[in-house]
């Protein structure tokens, strides 16, 4: 593990540490914000997985968390994208590659060998922070923007037990129906659509939903509409009668201005998950 | 005038502009936070300018200002540092020429043409603003970051009257007596350092001080504390029996985690000197 920097923020610590990752076979770098409260034991933690194109660093330096995070006496991890290195195969577009791992385990090639995300957040990452930060891994509740609210509503649906809660700002909703889904699918799992259904959040929640409360905040704006497809998975919310609030926020897009409006709610509402019982 | 961006922010709009600069001969980009409030009439504005290297968008997505200047209606307006464009003199320095106006008019060359930062900030812009938003000039407030915590300070005590209101994160507090400022100095207004005196906010607070309230932040672990010297500006403080308030910030650093962490305090500070009356 090295530590890449340290900075102090509002009363606790913002970390980015790289380290030696099995499940992506290359090195991993990461951030990690520790609230004050860290000091004295195990504080709770937030997830937040990011979107497309982005690394650790975009939702840590503009999403504005932190703030609402040290109120609240809770810990925020926010991973990568996707492995990252020389030797690790790419694409030319923006949205398949590097930055665009889509928190899937890939099982084709070139992809295979390094491109194992869901792995990498479901367990290496956890485990390697369980032992290393004083974290309550027992309260843990996960967010994510675009990509990474597909990520983070979709590792909920398959981790039952794993996050007391789960929110997304303008989710990737409906994958395998999506341009920003089924040529990824098809790159990183191969053409039997079987495969992708555990990457869907509107399918997982028709199949599955998830044993908690769900906070989805989308913008009437999104210059993205079309490829997130919110409809898909109000409905199926709706469908399953999920506790969930689906909120239609007038005017946003699919910016960090939209995300950091909003963050106050969304660590609100996880730090009431997270310390209830 | 020329809109490169807008995006919906806690209520209001962050918006990006271009306008053909007089005082700079070129093109000058900024940006602008209009709260809710300004759909119904004149609100107070904030200004922030920002450091070396920087340009009007660094603290419009680090420093997390908006969440606190729609809590109290107040727009946020964030300039250039310095010129742009391909014919503007540049240095190899990232302390020198663009990204480090230093706030100041050049009478040397071949700084003179482009580099009128202070009447640009002074004078056009403000003008600019008055004509094409729903502003109350007559409620300003000014903060601003190490360079830009120079040009807030020198600014205000510059211009008798205009801020009710400075405030700053890790001023350059001293540049006569520092390696930032003494080059620049010499470089943009030349050897006689007669002319440096009104751009040096420890010699400003020395001989005229400021009518309204100071909030100054600074961290104890900034990398930069040899280059800022705020023992000067502070005993100068002291001296004068200027009201005003100085933190030393136990653990933070130069960087926008610090800025983000007081943020909140320094919008509120202004809002008090704003809505009196």
């Amino acid at each position: 593990m090295k530590t890449l920097s340290e900075n102090a923020s509002f009363g606790g610590k913002q970390i980015v540490l790289s380290h030696a990752s099995a499940a992506c076979s290359c090195d991993m770098t990461f951030s990690v914000f520790l609230p004050e409260e860290a000091k004295d034991g195990p504080v709770p933690v937030l997830w937040f997985l990011s979107g497309l194109t982005c690394t650790h660093e975009n939702a840590m330096t503009k999403a504005g968390a932190q703030a609402w995070a040290a109120e609240q006496g809770i810990a925020l991890v926010y991973p990568d994208t996707s492995p990252r290195g020389d030797d690790v195969a790419d694409d030319e577009a923006y949205d398949f590659g590097k930055g665009a791992g889509f928190y899937v385990n890939a099982t084709q090639e070139p992809w295979r060998e390094h491109y194992q995300m869901y792995d990498y957040i479901a367990h290496e990452l956890p485990e390697f922070l369980a032992e290393n930060f004083p974290l309550d891994m027992s309260r843990q509740a996960i967010s994510g923007h675009s990509m990474g609210g597909h990520g983070a509503l979709t590792l909920a649906m398959t981790l039952p037990g794993r996050f007391r809660s789960v929110s997304a700002f303008a989710p990737i909703a409906n994958p395998t129906a999506s341009d920003w889904g089924r040529k990824q699918f098809l790159g990183y799992l191969g053409n039997n659509e079987d495969n992708w259904r555990a990457h869907d959040a509107t399918l997982l929640m028709q199949e599955k939903g998830f044993d908690g409360p769900i906070l989805i905040d989308q913008g009437t704006e999104d210059q993205f509409l079309d490829l997130l497809k919110p409809e898909a998975l109000a409905a199926a919310i709706a469908a399953r009668r999920q506790p969930a609030t689906f909120r239609m926020q007038k005017g946003y897009d699919h910016s960090y201005f939209f995300i950091s409006t909003f963050m106050e709610d969304h660590v609100a509402f996880h730090a009431e998950a997270l310390y209830s019982d």
